[in-house]
């Protein structure tokens, strides 16, 4: 994850992960609360967005679930900041772990739609950020989580979110 | 771009960006649609997000604006599927887009909110999709759109958005 | 639905209604289409919400239903505008009819999101408004679907809006 | 609001209001937290709105309102539960409220978006339930807030919202 600088002024960034299918696998026939912790402790390998945007897992508890990330230059959109995709990515990675942890082993969730409200641009110097949420509403058909994303040294709020994710029991 | 294999099993991707505020400062003193058009014919630096994830601008009109991407297995979540955060990243590009070609030179936007609806997964193998957006408002304070992500080679539906963006006068 | 002013400057509406199971269950066993082309055709008794609001329906097709409704003093909110509520209703009616539509005898429904966006103030001088929905998608498990709330007269739009709605099979 | 049962088994309501500009007017020459206040203490006449589902206030504080209302057959949707538009205008009043109370006299807001999610239908024998909403973010352009709509005797969740307000200067 060197981040070169050319003679041109051109930065360039690598990322290394492995077969997704492995973690998907094994993911499928473990409770969910086993599975997210697993992951968060490296004992299955991260999927590979964890690998493209450097998101990894600093809590994971029934229910409740963090994400952190740092923002960076290639990261930024056509405007001088961040994009706010980035800022979703995490936002659904926590919403969907939250879910996730709550559901029996066998059982699937798919994303059914996500909200995400921006308040505050993030940039290259905003610092780490965490994405924490929490499942709302669980029931048999479709589960609910909200979530923020704030800074992790101060608390600022940059964006909060909603999910709503359909059970695939 | 290229994806090695490595004897462990593991694939790299490297990417390059330059400088983004080289582009976000010419974007800022260009009519919106000029803007958007010179990042699509390539006569600005595409923005690091673009590189991130491979996306391009195939159509540019005022208030109406298409991003195309390969979904790709370095792009995968821990359940077998492209994450919802890529469906979120070119939708939430192709709508603000949209929304920024209709504004005047020196006059930006912030998104306010993103939703997204997921209504079916994107895999490795899903092929080319795009993420066509049309502004439905354009107001003095906000403006809105809505956008679709669907396969190219036969219009199979992903994902559908909307968005509502701030207008910084 | 006279609205007769009090010495005090107090005005009084009153509407009438009728059991609403006897609807809801005739609904139950027709196919969607059906049920609604019945409803708005007066052949099945109106539900309670559209004599509260004094709305009716002026289009039925597959996938695609039409709302009409007259704004009114009575609707109003306490910052001198009609409550955003009662575009939210007429919106989520024909939301849900449109998905209504698609389906089966015997399968039913269930709202799981509303998002309304509001782009402009009604008033009990906007004159009569539609709310147009059409279904976007629609899945064995979910259906989706998007609307806009407009001016019957001039087409000025006052709302859009986009639901997820839950297939009970 | 006596509601009378005709020999066809019609029932009627009937409501009374008064003209919601007195209201509207005292209100945006108060601080937003008074305003509400009085309104919640019944020294402003309610709006037409209030008196048309029976809604009223049952809490304010800076950033954190409550309102209350009793499901009844007469909001009934053509499926044989509470109409989602109830739901949707108990919670998008409590939010719009809950910023309201964050503005200084002279500033007013307009609601930009509202969504709600449904988790469980309500229907006439639920009994009272609250729409409680917290301010999330409230900045110069615009805020932020979620809500809650819950049974007040066992705390049963039907929905939950959130919503952006514009902010008028």
């Amino acid at each position: 994850m060197t981040q070169p600088i050319t003679d041109a002024g051109e930065r360039t960034r690598t990322f290394t992960w492995s077969d997704p299918l492995a973690t998907a696998t094994a993911v499928r026939d473990l409770p969910g609360l086993d599975a997210i912790r697993m992951v968060a402790a490296g004992e299955l390998p991260p999927p590979p967005i964890a690998e493209l945007l450097g998101m990894s897992i600093t809590h994971v508890d029934r229910g409740h679930v963090v994400f952190a990330l740092e923002p960076a230059e290639w990261m930024y959109n056509p405007i001088g900041s961040v994009h706010g995709g980035v800022a979703a990515t995490i936002l659904d990675s926590s919403l969907g772990c939250a879910v996730h942890t709550t559901l029996d082993a066998g059982v699937g969730y798919a994303t059914s739609d996500l909200q995400v409200r921006y308040v505050r641009a993030l940039s290259s110097t905003s610092g780490r950020v965490l994405a924490e949420s929490r499942v709302v509403h669980s029931g048999r058909r479709l589960a609910t989580a909200e979530g923020r994303l704030f800074g992790e040294a101060d608390g600022t709020l940059f964006a909060h979110a909603s999910t709503s994710c359909l059970i695939l029991g």
